[in-house]
């Protein structure tokens, strides 16, 4: 089987012979539209990069890659042309993942026992990080005002008491799809400035923002923000490179490097493969002219989605994301038979969504969907979650 | 460029453009034969097999490896194939290298000023989890005893005091090659059951043993034994896939296991790519044949290493190696000029080695050579070797 890498879109019998996680943790008969990765081949210069060194170099000694091959370089390439946000080399540090990022960057940075601030519904992670952590978790809800979903900057100014001492924010928010502005990043910034917290910013989805918005990330407002706060970011989402495990976690301070080091040395992390720092290397350098051409899909994706339900699934309450390739679908007002909306979605519909409650109790009567597939997939999950509603009250009885 | 697999052995052209640290670190006038990775292309078995995922498959969501496949399954495998012994595949844990286990083992299973007991000389990580977690040096030489590397369990026994909670063991032993027999490793388990230390056992080098030794996993000895041991091992030193970053965590019993998490939850460890699981999977059902290969040509170089050493240098001292393909040279007789026998050899022979002192103070009129090379650049390194310490009585003029 050989799979071109233009045009992007797989068929459905490729999709199901992959062996990621995405087609397999359900059975076949379930279509699936759950974890963050997306159902496309990648971009030909990250394809390229990786199968030089596999299949010409086939050198799997011990990495070495300096000067501009190396993942601080594209790091300080890629924030500088797409933020004008220039980096200092020596404050990024490997991992192998955002959510090992955020565990690390959250034990390194506080102690157990302190409250560490969330805007939920939130990407499960950041309630495990939370609770494996022995923190305490600091609850700030995001407001639907009916229209959108809204930061309640009051309402974090109230929760923060003064044992909270980390911000554990996401940008743009996974599920909701929020990019924030940049009046309301600095209020989030000014009041961690006030509050002395820590801010641990997950910008994973900084890559995948729609017109009319733009992901600014928030150490660019100003040094003293910058000072206190840790960045998680990848090429990972963007580029569709999950398996690779390549992330960056960048200091916005020698001081909060060295805070962290003192608690987790950097061995405790271990380090990404050559393949994944290659491919990384490639995407921050190469990738945009690919990424382009996937925001346009997936943009097409995301009204087609919200039209869909608009028209065919009204009781459903949904805000289009400003970015991220997930739609977050409150199911309350459908009043579903069954568990909840995820358990009647798998067993009526054979649908697999990201299951709501796993966000936090806010989000039980919701799912989240990924939509970074194909039509065909997409008019497939669709369009039995439509059937299943329409047979709703009938199973119901 | 294209490499063929096999024959395994490249030239010094080939290998002079290789991306990897061995062939970087050093300015391109000297011959290296530092860091622990071998100058041959990998067994076919593994190079097919990521060749599948890379080429074929081109699939970087996010991995799920079951059955067989899995990294657990095939751990299980190799140590049941290579040892009989029976593992239970839910007490293993992925790391992406053998350093990273041993950090996180020690921080894991101990706490700060903790008496950690080792084995000088010693591979320097193990100095450097020591330090930079800030736990206490606790030094039990190996003893030269003429004719080889003894382990000294008495001196053991004594250094063992009560603030002594874990043993850091390197079997086989890096940099002096020893690979300890089953009446050594008794009386090391049975100390460590008698003061109630943790075993942290590195047997990333158990698949390189020569004629007439044997490679026994200290945790096979006893159930009390194993249920007090963590074994850090990998495919990665046997079959050369160090950039791939994927090596195992292996808790003896459930009750360490649990210890372990509740200090360091799994998320904060990450995770290896597909890549380096591929690969690893396809080394521990299938790489053996070449290995033993591999294992002729690494034992010929060794005994070429010793014949050499006697027969144009013999101020060296040299016990060759049980195991591992790393040569330690005691260069103390030769009472060479300069810094220490690295700096001399580096600066008169061209000749890039791991420096002796790295390995504790024990190791600094000491070099370790790397013979997983070819036989050209074996001859290279040795003959420089040879001239330069010809010269040396009128460079010490």
């Amino acid at each position: 089987m050989t799979i071109t890498t233009e045009p992007f879109e797989m068929s459905l019998a490729a999709l199901r012979a992959r062996r990621g996680n995405k087609w397999n943790r359900y059975p076949a008969d379930v279509m699936p539209a759950w974890v963050a990765d997306m159902d496309f081949t990648i971009a030909e210069p990250i394809q390229r990069a990786i199968e030089k060194l596999i299949v010409e170099e086939r050198d799997y000694g011990y990495g070495y890659r300096a000067g501009e091959n190396s993942l601080p370089a594209a790091f300080a390439h890629r924030m500088n042309d797409r933020y004008g946000w220039a980096i200092d080399q020596d404050l990024v540090l490997n991992v192998t993942g955002t959510v090992q990022g955020m565990f690390v960057s959250t034990m390194g940075l506080s102690e157990p026992g302190d409250g560490v601030l969330i805007q939920t519904p939130i990407y499960p992670p950041f309630l495990m990080t939370i609770e494996k952590s022995g923190r305490r978790l600091v609850e700030n809800p995001l407001r639907d005002t009916g229209s959108g979903w809204e930061l309640d900057i009051e309402g974090m100014r109230a929760a923060a008491d003064a044992g909270t001492k980390v911000l554990l924010f996401c940008n743009p928010h996974n599920p909701t799809g929020r990019v924030y502005t940049r009046e309301e990043l600095q209020a989030v910034g000014d009041l961690a400035v006030e509050r002395d917290l820590v801010i641990i910013s997950d910008e994973v989805h900084a890559d995948l923002i729609y017109s009319g918005h733009k992901h600014i990330p928030i150490a660019t407002l100003s040094p003293e923000i910058a000072a206190r706060t840790v960045t998680l970011t990848a090429a990972s989402k963007g580029f569709n490179l999950a398996a690779l495990r390549c992330s960056v976690i960048y200091f916005g301070s020698q001081a909060l490097r060295e805070r962290f080091r003192r608690v987790l040395p950097d061995y405790v992390l271990g380090s990404s493969s050559v393949v994944g720092i290659d491919a990384t290397v490639a995407a921050w350098y190469h990738g945009q002219p690919w990424l382009d051409e996937v925001l346009k899909k997936l943009e097409a994706n995301r009204d087609y989605v919200a039209q869909f339900i608009k028209d065919q699934m009204p009781g459903i309450r949904h805000h289009p994301p400003q970015g991220t390739y997930l739609s977050w679908l409150n199911c309350e007002d459908l009043g579903l038979p069954g568990e909840s909306p995820y358990h009647f979605f798998l067993e009526e519909a054979k649908v697999g969504f990201n299951q709501g409650g796993d966000f936090g109790p806010l989000g039980k009567n919701s799912v989240r969907l990924n939509f970074a597939t194909s039509r065909e997939v997409l008019d497939e999950v669709l369009g039995r979650m439509a059937d299943a509603i329409e047979r709703a009250p009938a199973l119901a009885r």
